[in-house]
């Protein structure tokens, strides 16, 4: 299905483990706000009629990925708008975080949330994909996204941002029917969500879960991972999923027991233990302190070195960031480490 | 030193990786806003206030260790009050975190820094001790505490708490050299009110890094380990350290060579594998996920039954939560897990 210009480009090859001519790396959030093409685009727009614009949300994922020379394009989107035609009503308050007005407050809340059985409301996010892949260089893929059942379930249930996940894990401690069932409603949908990114163009895709950190290794593997595994399962073989958890090394193992090509480390863990951690018979991703990039560009190259290094040499290793890079960051700093990323890495 | 009763007591003799009657167990903060006895005081005083009132301060202490029957009392304090002497204003605003008026913004503020070369200032801290060890039953142990190097770092760089630490870790990454400077005069600074701690009365301490999970392992152990180690190293031989640091399971070889019979672990990492990573030479303290006490009590005590299991019957375990107790806690969760602990720890 693939063209060879995209068999052959140097993410896909490293998602496959094979040799590449230097380390491929894309950086988590590159179209954001520490991009003045970005910032100048939302002068225009709010955050969430720029993911709800096909050509505008075309515009910054192909803007990025050309001015920083990036090995991959993201599509740029967000992880809450699937949630909205399962029920849950969203609301995007200026220079806030997204709110949720009608959060699962209780057990008997879950049987509100419908399980999207056609993702055809949607049509947005298939729309900009379509337009990005059509204007994308023929041998740049193009990844989908979506956040993992934990983090989206943690969404709906807190309401928004959490510092301790109370009210979520209040749930899953008591009552674990109710949360089974959120869990099986949000795995199945995200399943034909990804799925649908994947038929309008998509070459590979990353789960996000940007919250399961505040969960122990018992916890994480009897109330979440075989959810993120079902949906990792039911992803359309052949297409590379990079499983991606930040906040808990002790994870790791039961992160890679979910499934994916491509595990996503963060910077809590050293590349080299996480990589072993998970076994070299799966691609790594990652994992530099995005905090970096707020240093001068000698310490920043030390830096990135140390993670080329910790690959030692493997194929299979992805640059990139341990999380999204801030808006605070220097772009020209951004622009600098993909180029010093694809100098080192030739003899990495 | 000791009396035989603080000699031979549950949670010393724990410390010391002794055999006891049964797991000793105290909870961080337990002495908070989920007791009502505390917030009966705390309607007369405000948060800093009650720090500041030795006679307040000994009540809500000595009031904690005796409703709940725990086999430890924790001074009440605050891990920010020893910055004011060495140049930081402080105001802790109603209802909300402490804020500090004049955070460390550049390398050059790191110069109006002083170190603490007399601890008569917290005058209020060590005359609390006093009051609270005058009082106590004679087999119960009072632990003193202070943040450690990295935390209190933090707080005056940021200004207060932080997402990302990007403050904190600019500065570490960008001028090496103020970085060690403050660092050095924390530590020196720690190591004296430390020991007037234990000058005043307490039997053993524990060190809170209680954002040092933001770190990865190569910047922790250059950046803050050394710091850490030049603290313990300080204290009076003889007096346990709780060395304890929350957010990263990674970091415990290193936590662990920075010092501390006692190395306290968060709920992130399963406390067997835990132990076993810090070595079975050291003590443990940990390390039930705090919003098990949100659960119903055969949840509870299910979830409390596995952190003692972890334990594998070894000598050395100190029962704790992975973190402080939540506000929105049920006293009486709180006074049946130490029933239970109490009484299944018995066949632990």
């Amino acid at each position: 299905m693939l063209t060879p210009a995209l068999q052959n480009c140097r993410f896909l090859k490293a998602a496959r483990r094979e040799k590449t001519d230097t380390t491929p790396i894309w950086i988590m959030r590159q179209a954001g706000r520490y991009l003045p093409e970005y910032m100048s685009v939302r002068t225009k727009v709010t955050f969430i009629e720029l993911c709800k614009s096909p050509d505008l949300a075309a515009e910054v994922t192909l803007t990025a990925q050309r001015v920083l020379g990036v090995d991959a394009a993201i599509l740029f989107a967000d992880l809450l708008p699937m949630l909205e035609p399962m029920g849950i009503d969203l609301e995007y308050a200026k220079g806030e975080g997204p709110v949720i007005h009608n959060p699962i407050h209780s057990p008997a809340d879950v049987d509100r949330i419908r399980e999207l059985e056609d993702v055809a409301s949607l049509h947005f996010v298939f729309e900009a994909v379509r337009r990005i892949r059509r204007d994308l260089p023929a041998d740049i893929p193009l990844l989908g996204f979506a956040g993992a059942p934990f983090t989206l379930a943690s969404y709906a249930i807190e309401g928004g941002g959490s510092k301790n996940y109370v009210k979520t894990k209040t749930m899953m401690y008591t009552d674990e029917g109710a949360w089974r069932t959120l869990m099986e409603r949000l795995s199945r949908s995200l399943v034909r969500y990804i799925n649908g990114q994947i038929n309008a163009g998509c070459q590979a895709v990353q789960l996000f879960d940007s919250w399961a950190g505040c969960l122990s290794p018992d916890d994480y593997k009897r109330y979440v991972m075989p959810y993120t595994k079902s949906v990792i399962d039911g992803i359309r073989p052949g297409v590379p999923v990079i499983n991606f958890l930040t906040g808990n090394p002790a994870l790791l193992p039961y992160l890679r027991d979910a499934g994916g090509s491509v595990i996503g480390l963060d910077w809590r863990v050293n590349l080299a233990d996480g990589w072993k951690t998970v076994g070299h018979d799966v691609a790594v991703q990652g994992n530099l302190d995005p905090v970096s990039l707020m240093a001068d560009l000698p310490t920043l190259r030390q830096r990135a070195k140390a993670v080329l290094d910790a690959a030692e040499g493997r194929p299979g290793h992805i640059f990139n960031l341990g999380h999204g890079v801030f808006p605070e960051v220097p772009p020209e700093h951004v622009k600098a480490l993909v180029e010093m990323v694809h100098e080192m890495g030739q003899n990495a």
